[in-house]
């Protein structure tokens, strides 16, 4: 194998790789990083067997030489030294030549690195997934959806499945829900695809992080397949598979409450900070819980008591508070998170009772919930 | 005490002070801030026994009101807290009211803290200095002087000494050395001072640090006055003690090499990029050994070579290489540390053997000097 390639365009596509590469695997060949040339180009494989990206850079695009291939060939090189030399190469040409032994030269100016390579016929194969029932979504639309519903899987492995996505997709509509189990994230889109089945996946939530972080904030279209036990990403010179998670996720459709007792109408960013200097004092004692009291028609007020350090209270102006008096008490953190999850300057509020789950959603847009639990207090 | 202070000068002014504390003291009221509030204005200290800082916030400055003094008085508040609401609250102007038993409330818009705080009569005193034997120096000046010796200081206890930078005054010039026994940085400059005695004194490696932090860059004049056990730097509203550290320093002055066997002048960037890249693969293998070799007049070459991993080797192009030929094995980390420090597009290197330490010098400047042991590897 020889090749002469853009440093850049090598650059990016080892750092996309190597999100999936783990230093801690049971498989050490998977340290590494696959590299293939071919006539049309190099491509780069990084994986955890949890997550496989194969990045792909192509010979030639839109009449710019990228790689100049002399010989094809594959080779399986270190991914910490090879992503660190990359970087940190002196000049934009560098040529990469493997000789005897997989033994590898990566020239660049007057530098030059030989590493010992790996045999690349050792490297796993990626899963074999058929490009049926394929359905698209935007790239923006895709990280948003991951963003808004991300955060609320669970970190913990007691239940398993809860540190994963649920994905449904039926009758032209993906729903994407993650829960710990004392707050969830659910957020819908309608979708344009051809396919007919329906589909209900678990996502790792790592795996959708790392995806998240790859992709560009375009609009073009990722195409996306679902098997049994994988789930494939399909962009530009980018394939991203991820492992599903096994078992049956939970019906969270009951958890929604679909009444509602109080309800207020606040500015975001008001009711944020306000929570967020409140949870200041709260941090040390009891779990950073804050407590939310209805005044008047259009006064609220946030406050948090911890005997030791002090008590901090404030009252925020809200558009709208209608329905019963209500004193209710919530994690700061849940509260935050999930605030920072929507888009829009208001947000509405309902509750039902200070023991009854509260919903936090944007004003007259029903494709995002957030739903917290409220924590026991009085 | 009572008083409205503006946000930013409050936040500001804990910053600085914060710089000094502790969470992990022996001294309790050690992990709180000292407000003290008088005709005049505002002043806060923070203190970890070592370091002492003093912030003072002038009721008027230039016509600009920045503190309205409504009541004088004093009290002291946990500094985590304290920094943390500062930072967080929502309006410019903030309302301090220490009223029964310490108990203090912090008011901003509509956000109301309530915080306990501490007798300030049980907060230490700071050390007590007669500001005779002042001399001066440039803010930016010091700050460079800190800069190009505090990174070789010892991180190690096994010698205490070492942990600290020597600072000698005599003739009207001001030596500090900085070494931790496997190299030594060296800075010298002209101060004009009126002091006629001379001092030697070693000063905490940390407290400079923490002193560089605060200091902006300008070239305003710092009044330093050191005693037995003290040093205060003191600037515009600000006061900066540190704790010296007792023992002789060691006499380095021998230790310097005054002949040279061979020399190189070569591009600052040039070589330090070379000596980063050749460390990559060094840094798992034999504690981050690189190689340099001269080759011809105008050439040397910078190499390591690690085993398991590979091997990288460089040429760079000198400006001059006379004398004996070379080879000499040394840790890129103390290099690249050393060619950080110094400034100029050129440097100078001299050394007197494979075996002995050599200097790293800016040509034709003969105020700062780094010295490096080599490591023993043929």
């Amino acid at each position: 194998m020889k090749f002469i390639i853009q440093r850049d365009k090598l650059t990016e596509s080892v750092q996309d790789v190597m999100k999936a590469v783990s230093s801690r695997t049971t498989i050490p060949i998977l340290t590494g990083i696959k590299i293939v040339a071919t006539e049309d180009g190099v491509t780069l494989t990084g994986s955890d067997s949890d997550i496989s990206i194969e990045s792909f850079i192509p010979a030639e695009e839109e009449d710019k030489e990228f790689v100049d291939i002399q010989q094809t060939g594959s080779v399986v090189l270190q991914a910490r030294f090879f992503s660190e030399i990359v970087k940190k190469l002196p000049k934009d040409a560098v040529e990469i030549e493997v000789s005897n032994n997989h033994s590898t030269v990566i020239r660049s100016g007057k530098a030059e690195f030989n590493l010992n390579g790996l045999d690349a016929e050792e490297y796993p194969l990626l899963p074999q997934i058929s490009e049926e029932n394929v359905f698209k979504i935007p790239t923006d639309l895709l990280k948003a959806m991951i963003r808004q519903t991300v955060f609320a899987v669970s970190t913990s492995e007691t239940r398993p499945i809860l540190t994963g996505v649920n994905w449904k997709l039926e009758d032209n509509e993906l729903i994407c829900i993650a829960t710990d189990s004392h707050r969830l994230a659910l957020r819908k889109a309608k979708i344009e695809s051809g396919v007919e089945e329906t589909y209900n996946v678990v996502i790792p939530g790592k795996s959708l992080t790392e995806l998240s972080k790859i992709l560009d904030d375009t609009n073009d279209l990722i195409d996306i397949t679902m098997t049994e036990n994988q789930i494939l990403f399909k962009a530009k010179n980018l394939l991203f598979f991820s492992r599903l998670l096994e078992g049956n996720y939970p019906d969270t459709t009951r958890l929604i409450p679909t009444e509602s007792k109080t309800e207020l109408i606040v500015n975001t960013k008001a009711f944020l900070e306000a929570i967020d200097r409140a949870s200041l004092l709260a941090r040390e004692a009891r779990n950073n819980v804050v407590k939310l009291s209805t005044l008047t028609e259009r006064m609220i007020e946030i406050s948090s008591d911890s005997p030791e350090i002090g008590k901090v209270i404030e009252e925020i102006q809200t558009d709208e508070t209608t329905g019963e008096e209500l004193k209710i008490s919530f994690s700061a953190k849940y509260v935050m998170d999930a605030l920072k999850a929507l888009e829009g300057t208001e947000i509405r509020v309902t509750f039902t009772g200070p023991m009854r789950p509260f919903l936090i959603r944007t004003p007259e847009n029903e494709s995002i919930l957030q739903l917290i639990l409220p924590v026991r207090t009085y």
